[in-house]
């Protein structure tokens, strides 16, 4: 009789448990989405100019001295999340310096705009930015990036076979962004949301539940936990960096000074340092920030812990895949 | 000596104190922005037009059987702040009702899209939905309007006159919203952040600081404060309820559930009953709902009258004032 009662009590206690786990699910399933499998504007890139597109990434003909490719900075080669681990990129020309922590290529074409300010609306109005950013890669005009590849024979060859005419800025453009569109992580986050509920731990799941309770989601909602707004760096608390103007030197208003785009979440475990200025070295640090800056919460130490254990669910499974197909 | 001491004393605090009052208003200065003293679009419109958009705007014959204007939902003639006080509206066939809170249109040609869920760019394309809406205003056809107008002989020419063209439904708009641009409020937290520091009373600072601290100003921003950016509704609770789909019903997206234009808080203590379905009464509970339903934050009751307070200096000043210019 008693054992009967203990194993009623324990199947109830199980009962209650899977109940809470399905409403944690389904509050993070009206807040997130899965990534989709493929990228808007992907449906008409063809593998061709996808194989062109990959080469171009990792060409350092396109920077001024054969020093750096898109891949310098935004690296699929070294299983991070797509960035170079430095809070500031060094630029083609020695001793120069990036303005701002060199975002993720990775998700990058599901953002509603590129660049930490959106100063460019898509992946091709952004991929030949650095080439001609005089602190990046510093080519001194898209006639000279043109001249360079033209140069190689098998680049001549590529594109007329791929765009059936001759290099130029507008091309190349095109195939970054084509390489670029193929670019979509796989995480655990996405398998918990397509309903594998053992895809998180349980000091996950804490950390999930923290991170809707605590109001993160707000701002880092959607595919992207994300990448889909605009927001002030410093919404409760201001910011220490005020160099930064932000979306205000794009737009010239008042009302968008220190405002950024809302960075995405995907990788952000692989992608330290921190914030558009790279000034936060950890991640756990970074949590506790945006609860005061953002939020005026002070997170406690066991709730840092667990968002931070949340946010590892959202790297990619094998990012070298990417560099790799 | 004890005089000295004491007057030193009170010297002290009272330069602490302005420091203290310096510090809130450069944090207000930071996230929120004067109504500018004109809107978008509004240089090209002329006396002639916004005289004509006026007599439109409180135009019976606009609605099917005569009994209903824009103003009959968004009014400026009662000294609310341009709404009509009701959860949902009563359209002009008897027993309809719209299915949404009436928005105020005092200061809508600053929002970033018209209507809740931002189905329309800008004021002319907002201005003839509600004319044609079967539950509205209730219009068979753009035709059957246009030639209501062109009945009238006044509308013949006072149309010929103001754009040299006979009546149609896009010179309708075009006036309507001409008018609507003319619809800019004045309120206190103006004077207050254009250096006013007594424009604000001990309580209704007070309520900033806490709106701020709070994290209202994560959406609720800018010159409207909100208005500018599209949220969920249900951040951090869900909220009850769910036929509402919001955006999800413009763009299709299942991302877009739930989501809604964030209204501006400008004239928020006139146009009760809130929330895009009108179903909260007052204003003191639609700002502690907020702070659950949002921010996860349980506000206290002084926290909530001190907010409700500070929203109360966003009211314009005379509301009259906008029906008669």
């Amino acid at each position: 009789m008693k054992k009967l009662l203990i194993a009623v009590l324990l199947a109830g206690t199980a009962l209650a448990g899977q109940a809470v786990g399905q409403e944690l699910q389904d509050r993070a399933n009206a807040l997130f989405d899965p990534l989709p499998e493929s990228m808007p504007g992907a449906e008409n890139d063809t593998p061709a100019e996808v194989a062109l597109g990959q080469k171009l990434y990792f060409e350092k003909k396109l920077s001024v001295n054969g020093t750096q490719s898109c891949n310098s900075c935004h690296r699929l080669d070294n299983n991070l999340g797509g960035d170079d681990g430095n809070p500031v990129s060094p630029g083609a020309v020695k001793g120069k310096f990036g303005g701002r922590n060199a975002p993720t290529t990775i998700n990058a074409g599901f953002h509603l705009a590129q660049f930490w300010d959106g100063r460019a609306a898509d992946l091709e109005e952004q991929a030949t930015g650095p080439i001609l950013n005089p602190v990046e890669m510093g080519m001194p005009s898209g006639d000279k990036v043109v001249a360079r590849l033209k140069d190689d024979a098998d680049y001549r060859r590529a594109f007329d076979e791929v765009f059936g005419e001759a290099v130029s800025m507008e091309n190349i453009a095109r195939a970054i962004a084509a390489y670029e569109r193929t670019l979509i992580s796989e995480d655990r986050f996405d398998d918990y949301l397509n309903g594998d509920t053992a895809a998180l731990n349980q000091q996950e799941k804490r950390g999930l539940k923290t991170f809707m309770d605590a109001g993160c989601a707000g701002c880092h909602n959607g595919a992207l936990l994300g990448g889909n707004s605009y927001q002030k760096m410093g919404v409760v608390q201001a910011y220490e960096n005020t160099e930064d103007k932000g979306r205000m030197e794009v737009t010239g208003k008042e009302s968008d000074k220190y405002v950024f785009k809302v960075p995405s979440l995907r990788n952000v475990a692989l992608t330290a340092p921190y914030f558009h200025d790279g000034a936060v070295a950890t991640l756990e640090e970074a949590v506790r920030r945006m609860g005061s800056l953002q939020l005026g919460r002070q997170l406690g130490d066991d709730q840092v812990a667990d968002i931070t254990a949340f946010l590892g669910a959202l790297s990619n499974k094998d990012s070298r895949d990417l560099a790799q197909r």
